[in-house]
């Protein structure tokens, strides 16, 4: 479907680590009770750090790793919810705080809530079939520590910052074999930020400091995202003739404990056969899946040859799932 | 490289018509002042309309000029700088506004500020060459009005809000033959809006509410961008072995009146070869292209068979050419 191979991967962490007994003992609530209930140990958070300069260390990373210049890109997408500013693009952030301002490498980003590296990679395989672009980065950098409020527990337990980057080329070796791409937005308002963009704009008068920190009606979305899942799941394991277990691994979006947990129990997926870093990073928003799969590739779950699912659920609410040969 | 051709479009602008004589009254400026310096004669402003909204009201209209039913659709691409809320996804608002929330139809968004419908173009038309994708709808629908300030004169007189929708699908007589996107941000600081996202959110201490309208120092900005265009402009030449002022059309985005003379003095285009909205609209920021594409097929300046050049730069700074058959 599409030839394209990752030849440079690259992740980068803010330097606070925010360890969940620190912010048990911070809100009074028991001990133990973040890991317990939301499964998460220990994520990042930021202090000074921006989307773009995680973004351009990841993606610095990346190239090292691919052993390229940033002048040898022919685009760079930014697959991310969170950026830096309404306007530019934090694409455009991301090469100007690498160094790369006179580069003139096209920026653009592609936003799909938590699942937009899936469409990215989609994008950047798509573009390579027109033979006019060879080598492209995809830089997905999340800040959503900036929007949590202790009082909205579930997202202030869950989530947390980082970035990750990786560069690709066409190759007929490795390729994305299948991609499946549902919205429903009958679940539009279970999960979100409502305050910021013209809904209610920042400088107007309606809008409320805490309009701007996410919220999110947990059960709700679950169960709303559950039951379209079901049937997406069904269809692409009719459509591939293979169960969601006869993958090898299954790097997914790390969207809640309850949700993983759920996932493995349904689809008799063995817990070494799916990445989980939600006790390490927390959900990271768009930037869950690519830091996943790098921590697979370095921990060597993933290596050359190996076939990939990827699968994740993103406010909207869309489901997407990718099939990925690395 | 991309058979993709336009079988549906459609416009929505708000209700309310914003004269330049007005705002020159309100602000004690001169008469004719606005439209003699910068353009514009009248603009939308919306008043209770949101990026969805105009953005569903184009997409239905456009549906219903290519006789087919939002079901029918297998992406919708939103491309656009401003929206809705942070998260969700507008294209995502929209599907729900437009009463399609239950269609499953996948929805990403595509943001390279004023271009992003060109680079929606080619993202749709890569998509197409997998065969994966039939038919796909592009949403371009701004809102720049709630982010003016009258102080930040250049940007209040200059501005409009509006929206525009293109559904295609994949054709041998039509598409994309050539396409140029070129990013230099050492001219980020130039023009964007600094607040409301993670480098100044807006739940944030620092936050002022004079940080989330939009600014432009348009004169460094048009002579950092001319002469970038400058060379952008001889390698299209080069490229493409034609003078741009070869062209039967071009539809460019409507950046200023300034800049627009100056491409048509120092590239010796006729006035009728180009299309030119802004006296009526505005800049509506990434909805420009889109508005006057339609707008030029709407008045038979661009007839089927006929090769359309589309030129923008952007926010970021970026610059961006595609060359269209309709």
């Amino acid at each position: 479907m599409y030839n394209i191979k990752i030849i440079g991967r690259g992740i980068c962490l803010p330097e606070k680590v925010v360890w969940s007994a620190d912010l048990e003992k911070e809100n009074n609530w028991p001990e133990n009770y973040i890991l317990e209930k939301h499964g998460v140990k220990k994520r990042h958070w930021v202090t000074k750090e921006h989307n773009s300069t995680l973004g351009a260390k990841a993606l610095a990373n990346a190239l090292e790793n691919a052993g390229l210049n940033f002048n040898e890109l022919d685009l760079l997408i930014y697959a991310s919810v969170s950026y830096d500013c309404p306007i530019p693009t934090t694409g455009c952030a991301i090469q100007q705080v690498g160094g790369w301002e006179d580069s003139g490498v096209p920026c653009i980003d592609v936003n799909s809530s938590c699942i937009s590296f899936m469409n990215a990679m989609e994008v950047a395989g798509a573009l390579m079939l027109s033979n006019s672009y060879k080598k492209i980065a995809i830089v997905s950098s999340e800040i959503a520590s900036r929007s949590l409020h202790p009082e909205a527990e579930e997202c202030y337990c869950l989530f947390g910052d980082g970035a990750a980057a990786f560069i690709m080329e066409p190759s007929l070796n490795s390729g994305i074999s299948y991609t499946k791409f549902k919205t429903y937005s009958a679940g539009y308002e279970y999960t979100g930020i409502r305050g910021g963009g013209n809904f209610l704009h920042p400088a107007g008068e309606e809008f409320k400091t805490s309009d701007a920190y996410f919220h999110m009606e947990g059960r709700k979305a679950m169960l709303f995202t559950i039951r379209h899942l079901t049937d997406f799941i069904a269809e692409i394991e009719s459509e591939l003739n293979r169960s969601v277990s006869d993958f090898n691994y299954i790097v997914p979006h790390q969207p809640s404990k309850q949700s993983m947990d759920y996932f493995i129990n349904k689809y008799n997926i063995h817990k070494n056969q799916m990445h989980n870093i939600l006790m390490d990073y927390g959900n990271c928003v768009a930037a869950s899946i690519p830091i996943a799969l790098y921590d697979a590739i370095e921990k060597g779950k993933v290596k050359r040859g190996d076939e990939v699912l990827m699968l994740g659920t993103a406010a909207g609410i869309t489901l997407g799932a990718l099939v990925f040969k690395y």
